[in-house]
């Protein structure tokens, strides 16, 4: 049985929630951080991304959201594969470089890639990556919300602590007793 | 312009990644803590989840996924309202509490409860609370992806820390310099 929505509390006269309002309080909640990955046809593509959530592990799947006005947005459309690549404590040049303005093959330049099965970049020495293919897209406001299969999966042997993007900074976690 | 896919490459044979491997991928993934609430038709509930993130700004909306054999599915698709309380670090008490087998009663009976514009209930010294109504549902795999516009948010005055599950533990942010 899926949710049915009622027409009637959808036609509620909505409640505006101002965006900066909005990004002050999504500034609080504590999320990893990420650098998703694309090659294909359209080339090769790759951007700093926190908004990342598993949905499912039969299949194993998750969920990546992604402005459809980003400068990237082309080439994951056109690639339809992605890999979610998890950063570690230690990457946080790699989470500003692919979050700014360089040029995609200075990005790249800068660190490690290997491929699992569908051919996008895998960081070498990420905590986690998942390597994914594309398999629904649902737009909702401003941002495509990318659905995708996990196919491989790479886990760093190393004992790396996360990344962690909060109270607009870098952080790791630390254990709780 | 949306993502088109390309049935070709969905109708490739899919890599099979099992569900334990998937499990402890994911446990690499640090991630906030929130307990979703609803209430309405009905009845009060509540849950522990992680799969939460920020969708837009513009309008203010973010997804939650919900497993549709969850015993709180049903509150949540006939209540259509949500509010995401994001957990503080003093909270792990509530997490364990929301993310085990307790009747739901007794679940807020141990601690304050508000309420913003749904109804749902508010944790009054959550770290963040964002109070949806549910726009659009997707079902994907096991799950449903709940799309919510916010309504109203509420942020708690404390400076306190956020909660993270990472590695199977409960653990806290600290800022890296």
């Amino acid at each position: 049985m899926n949710i049915k929505l009622n027409p009637e509390l959808l036609q509620r006269p909505a409640m505006v929630v101002d965006a900066q309002e909005f990004r002050a309080a999504m500034a609080q909640l504590a999320a990893a951080v990420h650098v998703i990955t694309t090659d294909g046809v359209a080339g090769r593509a790759g951007f700093t991304a926190s908004a990342v959530c598993s949905v499912s592990d039969s299949p194993a799947s998750l969920l990546v959201c992604l402005n459809r006005s980003a400068s990237v947005f082309n080439a994951f459309s056109s690639n339809q594969v992605l890999c979610v690549n998890t950063l570690a404590s230690q990457h946080q040049h790699l989470s500003n470089l692919f979050g700014g303005k360089t040029a995609m093959d200075e990005r790249f330049a800068q660190a490690q890639w290997t491929q699992l099965h569908t051919g996008a970049p895998v960081l070498a020495d990420a905590l986690l990556a998942f390597d994914c293919v594309i398999s629904e897209v649902v737009s909702f406001a401003t941002h495509d919300v990318l659905l995708c299969n996990v196919q491989a999966i790479h886990q760093t042997k190393n004992q790396d602590n996360a990344l962690i993007y909060f109270n607009r900074g870098y952080c790791e976690p630390t254990a709780m007793h």
